[in-house]
């Protein structure tokens, strides 16, 4: 096995204490480590020679070392990530009551960069570094024994991927797959394309946002913006919503929730539209459109630093059209996905919108990713998910 | 009705944008101004004359000014009260399901240092600014008005009246009371002593993160350190937890637990230790008790700048005696009511704890305070409370 070395000057401290990354610039780099093939197993040493770990190595990558096990002679096998499923399974057994949640969020469950999301019988993996590429088929192995899962996606898309220097391909790795997958949350059915939806087809993160969008919304109307396959939509009429109505610029993704709205029982309570998402907020404020409640959810607009300026103007625009579609006293949810907005700036920008459309608002509450996205308290700044919820005079 | 005037370079336009506060180092202050009563309502006014609103002036306190009215012509008097109060409400009765909320909190809810706990028809009124002292049986007669509420407790202690300069008196100020007021809160009964007891008698400000506890706890046993009235442990008990024990150094406060366990029916579920937590902590430690899920809620450690260093100090000597009492894959959330800490620095001193423990863990949920406390955008970096949860190896 190979070993890497850090520089006398790394932070193995912070490595030791739990950080699980080696970035390319704080190891010793020479040939031998250069022609290490992406995903190989190695140990991590300081410079003095002491042992630290047992690392995964991509040359390819920044982040040129995982931490997979702080035993330098741990067995990366099936048994092995079988272990790590378990785990994390344990804890979604106890906090779900239906198997429908992020099984595994990467580092924080103890698997390097592997995302597992979970639809009952059915799984999507996104292998999002080289050594989950390399050993997919342990990963799926594993899954089906820890589960009843019988049909595994391998979902190879995103930017995390590209970052690694791995391709893009999704299939059906295991299993069968007859079109979409009905997935039980807060009260209602959605409908994932866990094939060729958006990320894995449903953002389980949103969902202790979406539950609390619906108590918001109970006994009046909602707007959800960017509203993708509906999940603030049919979690708000699940929870007593009177009427909501769906904008998304995706006609696939309306198509998905207009089937789950048909599986949730709706009926005409729930509409959809298809369009920009500032052209519909425009539209309806043309037409003296107002609702009790609005939700918007766009896409990551400041995915990272040099895109974070025209991110925050454009989440203004965002609140500044959308706080004049809300009904004096209702509620406006508005969510921001950026990594590189943190909560401050993002916060900031809303209330700047708010007050363009001249509103005025309090903040009720701000929501994060859910309990099955665990963090790592050493890559907690991280924390992308932020629903800031205000009501407004 | 007397004027106050901002120097030239005060901030006038985050005033103008919505922050409620003018502090003494931004106003002309002459003798006319440090000869203003406490408490008087004023015309807030720009350097060179322009009107910015109507503020109430104390020029004992660092914050000179609070912002009453956007209207300079506004009348401060028992229906304006009752308006804000009666907006309020609103957003309370469609959030919660009985009438026991904060209903009122203070700058957010337009009523500037005026903090309303409401115990079905007892509430108690925290007049934290001097107008609200002088303007009490107001704001009592309004609350009456607008609500069933028929007792009124006028609580005057809390450091937020000393730096106001205003005298420590809390008493029933309308009505009767007949002892301790029973609150359903997540589907426990809880004991508030609203004359007594520690602030108001309850802290309301937990709910959510009791909810989220409660989640964690099912079928398990739990731990509750600085339990007060027993907040995480008994809606843990209701919410399906085996066996709860709270530890508290204040014998009144365990025996409101002690009563709410019963008005809950927990039976001996419940249990309750007397004494300092940090040795109850060890005790339990030397006795080799595990639980399943440990919560600890201190006081604030570092509720000032001063005390910051040796709070957070306390802080991970609590992570670090409660990481030891739990057991292998269990829960423990961390509570910080900390103005001074804020979420990062408070997080870190966490983790430490626990890994001064020989545990590692990740982070599930951070909680904040519920809607009933609602936050004004220009205020928000100040979010006291905080509820971080870590599931540990």
């Amino acid at each position: 096995m190979p070993t890497i070395r850090l520089k006398p000057k790394a932070e193995a401290r912070a490595i030791r204490h739990g950080f699980p990354w080696v970035f390319a610039n704080e190891v010793v780099t020479d040939r031998r480590t250069r022609a290490i093939a992406p995903g190989t197993f190695a140990q991590l040493e300081e410079h003095d020679g002491r042992a630290l770990g047992l690392v995964t190595v991509n040359p390819a990558s920044k982040i040129i070392g995982r931490m997979m096990d702080r035993n330098p002679e741990a067995q990366i096998d099936q048994a092995w990530i079988a272990a790590k499923i378990t785990h994390a399974l344990a804890m979604r057994t106890a906090l779900y009551d239906t198997p429908h949640y992020r099984l595994v969020h990467a580092e924080a469950d103890g698997l390097p960069g592997v995302v597992i999301d979970r639809f009952g019988d059915v799984a999507v993996i996104q292998p999002n570094a080289a050594w989950a590429e390399v050993n997919f088929d342990l990963i799926a192995g594993a899954l089906a024994d820890v589960t009843s899962v019988a049909t595994i996606i391998r979902n190879g898309s995103g930017r995390a991927r590209s970052l690694e220097g791995l391709p893009e391909v999704t299939e059906l790795a295991r299993g069968t797959l007859d079109g979409p997958v009905p997935v039980p949350m807060n009260g209602a059915t959605y409908m994932a394309d866990v094939l060729g939806g958006q990320k894995t087809g449903l953002f389980f993160d949103q969902r202790p946002n979406h539950a609390f969008a619906a108590k918001l919304a109970k006994g009046g109307t909602m707007l959800d913006v960017f509203a993708h396959v509906g999940g603030f939509a049919l979690a708000a009429l699940a929870g007593g919503a009177t009427q909501a109505l769906a904008v998304d610029s995706s006609a696939p993704a309306l198509a998905l929730a207009e089937a789950g709205g048909k599986a949730s029982g709706m009926g005409d309570r729930f509409e959809t539209l298809q369009g920009d998402a500032f052209d519909m907020l425009q539209k309806l404020a043309d037409e003296g459109r107002r609702f009790d409640t609005v939700i918007c959810d766009p896409p990551a607009f400041a995915p990272n630093k040099p895109a974070l300026d025209a991110g925050l103007r454009a989440y203004e625009r965002v609140a500044r059209g959308a706080a004049a579609l809300v009904a004096p006293g209702g509620y406006l949810g508005l969510c921001s996905c950026s990594h590189a907005a943190d909560l401050t700036s993002f916060r900031n920008a809303c209330a700047r919108g708010i007050g363009r459309a001249g509103r005025r608002g309090v903040i009720l509450h701000t929501g994060s990713a859910g309990p099955d996205h665990p963090q790592l308290p050493q890559l907690a700044e991280s924390g992308y998910l932020k629903a800031v919820f205000f009501r407004l005079d």
